[in-house]
């Protein structure tokens, strides 16, 4: 049996500690290639660079992993990896391990989920995997958990499109109760901007904000945390709308042109 | 009746013709605040601004419009006017003209979508247009369509998290066949990386490549399009793969803990 390719990559950048765990542990049951953005890039969403070029600069960390800092964005990372770095197509892609949730709304700003929704866009497994807190360092019952999705992805392939969305409690590994799959959980952003004055006296504004738990059932991702299991969503970026797409009928948009 | 309150933004820039010809036209249908990002921020994907803060610079056109630039991402934009630059919510949200299509995959790098996406999580009612051309520069009627769509959402209303993005074609009027209601393409890019050496012998790459045509059903947005059509898509980020969600019942993930 030839080895498992995986490609790892996250947005905290390629020197934070969760991609670092994550590639020890993948390193044990795989070959691992970490490609990751040189800088910290959370909340870039989607981002891709059409505009400037991207560089990649070998990387290598304690002997244990290598790959490429790129100075692009999560998606940038695995397009490129993919499409231009690697030798061989990578069986999966993981990536993470992000310091902070990615559920609810989240994923939707997350650069670690784009990185594996770019996976998926080119057709290899993805997996995203976040821990559930800005504090807490021990990825290591993380790292463990992934390791073992990671066999089970590889032995039973994912839909096309689809990826999955890990998000682990931020507890010690004997306070953790399960794993479940869950949905995407309703909850939002109540934003708000703080206005500053810098030196000069210009205005400035910082977003900031806190989640509004909007979920109470416990197959959403953000209770799943709360109530401290490990939540596995399968993401699936097939966005139409088809109940409001059968109901358009009747507004007629014929008449509008 | 109170004056329809709309805010206009795109990702091309406050200073490009797309966005001035969609505030020209829906100025004369509504009160129009245009806040759009400083400069050009193609295929930005949902990203936010966190780590850095963000400028408003107050802008003004020709008397005709008045907002402003802000240094950030078209989802910044829509998040910081919203919760903080305008008196009053608005009741639309309209982000565009875009030169370029955003049809099937696309929808998840554009920087256009992701501004109405932005405007949808605030609870407002959103609009994406694009004219499927980065040449041609009339967007005259793109912006007289979107102006009908708009007084249409404005009495009809849309579900709760989901917008409309609309791709108007680059013909001349009398040669659009129609307008229909698509469901999201899936076409995807063929990307490649062109390797090159600047001055100082160092590589870089940047990403080219291909839209893959994958779609054949007429009521796909990408068809619609290329048979001459007005495609207005429900999008929704119900992010949630149900099919796979069911199915992994049998994959005990529980095991895995």
């Amino acid at each position: 049996m030839t080895q498992l390719q995986v490609l790892i990559c996250n947005d905290d950048g390629i020197n934070s500690e969760g991609i670092y765990a994550l590639a020890m542990e993948i390193s044990k049951i795989a070959e691992v290639t970490v490609i990751a953005p040189a800088t910290q890039q959370s909340a870039v969403g989607h981002a891709i660079t059409v505009n400037y070029p991207l560089r990649a600069v070998p990387f290598q960390k304690n002997n244990c992993f290598f790959g490429y800092a790129v100075d692009g964005t999560p998606a940038d990372c695995v397009k490129l990896g993919v499409k231009f770095l690697v030798k061989q197509k990578p069986d999966l892609v993981i990536s993470g391990i992000n310091h902070g949730s990615n559920t609810a709304i989240n994923i939707i700003y997350s650069g670690t989920v784009s990185a594996a929704t770019e996976g998926t866009i080119l057709g290899i497994p993805s997996i995203a995997v976040s821990l559930t807190s800005y504090t807490v360092l021990d990825f290591s019952y993380a790292a463990k958990f992934t390791s073992r999705l990671a066999l089970l992805v590889a032995e039973r392939g994912l839909p096309k499109g689809t990826l999955l969305n890990v998000n682990v409690p931020a507890a010690p590994e004997d306070q953790i109760k399960g794993v479940v799959v869950t949905k995407q959980g309703i909850s939002v952003w109540e934003d708000r901007f703080d206005a500053r004055r810098d030196p000069a006296n210009r205005e400035y504004y910082w977003l900031t904000g806190a989640m509004n738990v909007l979920d109470t059932e416990d197959d959403s991702d953000q209770i799943a945390i709360k109530n401290n299991y490990v939540s596995v969503t399968p993401v699936k970026y097939d966005l139409t709308d088809k109940e409001l797409l059968v109901k358009m009928k009747e507004w007629n948009v014929e008449g509008l042109k």
